[in-house]
């Protein structure tokens, strides 16, 4: 997507080959920086400290991570070693553990001087293979807005998102914004109710700063407003992402989603989930008590980090000292309430008879898992 | 309530009766400061500035601004100057009104030389009878608290509250933590979960701090988590104030309600509002088309105020530049989606009949009101 006008992506080989670029996130919204990882170490380091973060750029930074570190020690330690260093920094992370097997099993077919080229080859694919697979998520999704936008006189497709499902998540488009961004280029006047997105504010820092750099017009709402203005007829379709959805169609995302889920519900705003297939996790039937809700820090919630009007980036407290606070990422938000799922291949019903006909191929592995 | 072990009201008239004591509320929940009103200018500045805040509150110190004003003034002209000086300080506070129209009238009957004691008296009153609703209140919502701890073997009744409807916004006491104070006094346990409430905070900041000050355990949670607490069962009940109620049953309240309440009815959680009965607007049927929405100022999201580590007070902007907020401050929540309204006559269901069967003196009015 652009930045100041550009096309920019959220990871690239830089043109020298000899080191890779990424977006500096943990300064955003306030600063755009980017910096290069030159060695095993700076991308490690930029994944801990989450100057890249989204589980997409997650495994793409870690594949690179592999490149670079080849470079340095392509023995079959040297492997070994870099994949357990990469895997330590986010050990939650799907998309982390699946782009580090797919660069070591390259690596194994291949003679120790080749490696390095070997994991450049398969960092490229794996960030090509993203790209790819928003795009179609975001042509999937268009007709939802396209359809909307035929039927108007006029005013723009007013589109609500929660948290930040956008391309500074993925290497390119993102899941949610793809369509947003598709709409947007394509003329069609969409507008944007950015959900702030509490506690570490997503929405309003990371979503907001996307669209506004891209020219998609937009407006931040707390969280608490969505539901009022689709209570007003003033959202014509929701679009989130997902972190993990169930072979049944639930999702868990990011915390909030639920409400926003029940509010569409109740006002007859269809609610869309976006999500690249190797999220739907097929062994899970009940997202309520098969998925492990994360529990971050009190922090998170009692202390927030803006800029001072002198320009200065400065961390306040806004509870009272020594303030209980209770922090969890995610919530459940189960299938009955969702319009469809958006995937890579088309859109889902949120049901597993939805989700195997779009992946027929997925009714054996089910059978067979059942059976062992 | 109690702050620092001392119980304590939010206005009161100091022991030398020649000034009227406050909390200073725009100081909260980073200080802790009282200061006084000598003079119509002080109490009018401390309700425009937002010292004092809450409708039954901001009524109460009116009432005492008019007794400041008439010690200098008892003129005809002196009343009226008082009265609409006051009235300019928050245009839209119905109990502004109300009390200024209710000393006013009272004074009208009064000879100049004993205006003064009669505002201050007709002042006392206001106040004492604020406390009285909402300790009426209380005792009728005391049972929803402890009819769910003799059910429970172990572990406290967890209550969900959004925004302050707290002593800090009235009197003392409060109307939705009335309850809560009751059933922590009697030896109840109670845990409160404490919505932030973006954009202003006042969960976060006023109720956290009453609850710590009067020793009732809570925990801040963002807005977005009360639906996943409500979802795990979490959460026994919820209690939210209210800031207009139809005669219909619908109520309009902080922005944000309406969410809980889909999450209440969802999960199976009563959600009561507790409201003195001059909150309900019997003139009104259609809270959503008759009830205009404030829209507050975009900075109220973007900024936000709190204690940096220094201990210093500071603003900081959490969004990008530029970017445009939107900022409706209340939203109504149907009454098909509350298990009550709590009042000072008792509890009454959230329908026409439920309220009518409470304030039969109201089927009269409504009538003659049809009929003019």
């Amino acid at each position: 997507m652009r930045v100041d006008g550009r096309p920019t992506r959220t990871i690239w080989l830089e043109p020298d080959h000899e080191s890779v670029g990424i977006i500096d996130q943990t300064r955003l919204p306030h600063a755009f920086a980017t910096c290069r990882l030159a060695s095993l170490a700076d991308a490690a380091n930029a994944i801990s400290t989450m100057q890249v973060r989204g589980a997409p750029l997650i495994g793409a930074t870690a594949a690179f991570g592999m490149w670079l570190a080849m470079r340095d020690d392509p023995s079959d330690e040297g492997v070994a070693r870099a994949r357990s260093r990469l895997l330590a920094t986010r050990p939650t992370a799907v998309n982390l553990r699946w782009a580090l097997d797919r660069v070591a099993a390259a690596l194994a077919r291949c003679p120790e001087p080749a490696r390095a080229d070997a994991a450049l080859a398969c960092a490229g694919q794996i960030v090509e293979e993203d790209v790819t697979i928003n795009r179609c998520i975001g042509e999937a999704a268009l007709p939802l807005i396209s359809r909307i936008a035929e039927r108007r006189d006029s005013g723009p497709v007013n589109v609500l998102t929660h948290c930040n499902a956008g391309w500074l998540a993925t290497v390119d488009w993102g899941t949610a914004t793809a369509p947003i961004y598709m709409a947007h280029d394509a003329g069609i006047a969409v507008h944007v109710w950015v959900d702030e997105t509490r506690p570490r504010n997503q929405g309003a820092g990371l979503t907001a700063w996307e669209l506004a750099n891209h020219g998609v017009p937009h407006t931040v709402i707390v969280d608490s407003a969505a539901g009022h203005y689709m209570s007003r007829g003033e959202v014509d379709l929701v679009l989130t992402g997902v972190d993990r959805a169930t072979a049944t169609g639930d999702i868990c995302n990011k915390i909030g989603t639920y409400q926003k889920a029940l509010a569409a519900k109740d006002t007859g705003v269809p609610f869309y989930a976006a999500l690249p297939s190797p999220t739907i996790d097929w062994t899970i039937r009940d997202a309520m008590t098969e998925i492990p809700i994360e529990e971050r820090g009190a922090e998170e919630v009692t202390r927030l980090t803006g800029r001072l009007d002198d320009g200065t980036v400065a961390t306040i407290s806004i509870t009272p000292p020594g303030t209980r606070a209770a922090n969890p990422a995610f919530d459940v938000t189960p299938a009955r309430l969702l319009a469809g799922l958006v995937t890579e291949r088309g859109i889902a019903q949120a049901s597993e008879q939805g989700l195997l006909a779009l992946f027929p191929e997925r009714q054996d592995t089910g059978d067979q898992e059942g059976a062992t």
